[in-house]
């Protein structure tokens, strides 16, 4: 199997031409937005729409009428006028089982959008991290594209790319790493494992969700692993499961 | 002293609004472009002026007039109708000493141009690597920009920004470093120092120089630490000592 990293959706315009079609393509981004996702659908949400933006969850939510819940943040916070934030603790059967969701966040699903091209679109995180590893275990070509903050990169998305390439290469896959961003994730991984209190400890989206806002627990089911046994799957706009 | 490191140039773009005002900024290129233009002013070249691309080198020769030699490259190869290449080899007092240089690069020239709002831009490798610490010693805030290869991260320059990082600590300079970018470099440094064979091994393009255009000579040369004891500074578009 070829497999390449991208540290941000912006390192994705200097892939080599072509490298997104044929491939199956993982969305990471750790906090929150692949474990909200994945949490909602896993909960019990029949679909959710993906937004680049708050003007566009509410034009999608006019677009699609019927019962459509908003849901998203941008700076960690809730959007003013939406029904759910982007805490995977908010999404539980009670508050979304049944539900169609519009889901817009800072970079989570601007990264979802940046992939279209791929053949194939699944979401990744800790928190389904079995489940993604045996999806992409009968892949030829995987890209694994981490979410970043803000357009740079973050530790936490790099951590889960490089868990992802250990895990395939247990399960006796043969994986070609296309790119020093490749041997860096899976080399910052390795560092994770021995020290994980230590890196997470530098990771700043954690440090500004538990310090600045609160969410250590949101922080603790997002680095959690395998709570869902489940492969969200972004086509045509709409993720599923 | 404030610290941060950005993979690329194109990650500038995403930097907090005027964190490149006030700092010192260290422009990383160690596959070739930092490594060239330290030995061609070390070796006695008397300045060297940064060109964005092949053409605006071919205008900005004939704007200067007089006796101006053309160097750089594109894929790692000399340009058609260029004097000298990008190989630190070809650069000695025979070949530049006392001569005025227009340097165009595939990385290195254009992420020295992506810096120019920087109060105070430097050039850095492995090659000046302790006069450069000297320098950024005295800075109260700097930003290690790394050339990276076509917009995507690559080991060998955030291995040299981990290191400064390191040789600063070591001067008892307090650092805090500012981004995930940052302790990812610091940390890839870490594990270059246990295992610097493998990782260069793993670096596209000293693999893709050694092997494909077999510069083995031109990758020592890169990775060789303190030849030279001079800071290149670039300022108004040309880079002296």
């Amino acid at each position: 199997m070829r497999l390449d990293v991208f540290n941000t959706r912006f390192d994705l315009e200097h892939a080599r031409s072509g490298a997104l079609e044929g491939s199956t393509c993982v969305v990471i981004d750790i906090l929150r937005a692949s474990s909200t996702i994945t949490k909602a659908l896993a909960e019990g949400a029949s679909k959710i729409h993906i937004a680049g933006s708050a003007d566009e969850a509410f034009a999608l939510k006019e677009s699609l009428g019927g019962e459509v819940l908003l849901c998203g943040e941008r700076n960690g916070l809730i959007i003013p006028g939406f029904d759910l934030g982007n805490s995977p603790l908010e999404y539980n059967k009670d508050s979304i089982g049944g539900k169609t969701l519009v889901f817009a966040s800072t970079n989570g699903s601007k990264t979802l959008l940046a992939c279209r091209e791929s053949y194939d679109v699944i979401v990744g995180g800790f928190i389904n991290l079995s489940a993604v590893v045996d999806e992409l275990a009968r892949a030829e070509s995987a890209i694994l594209v981490c979410s970043g903050k803000l357009g740079r990169f973050s530790i936490e998305d790099a951590v889960c790319a490089g868990m992802i390439i250990d895990r395939l290469s247990s399960k006796r896959v043969k994986i070609e790493l296309l790119s020093d961003t490749a041997w860096n994730a899976f080399w910052l991984f390795e560092r994770f494992i021995s020290n994980p209190e230590e890196t997470l400890e530098k990771t700043e989206h954690a440090v500004y969700l538990a310090r600045e806002l609160g969410m250590v627990e949101d922080v603790a089911i997002c680095t959690a692993i395998d709570l869902f046994d489940v492969v969200p799957r972004f086509a045509n706009g709409v993720v599923t499961i």
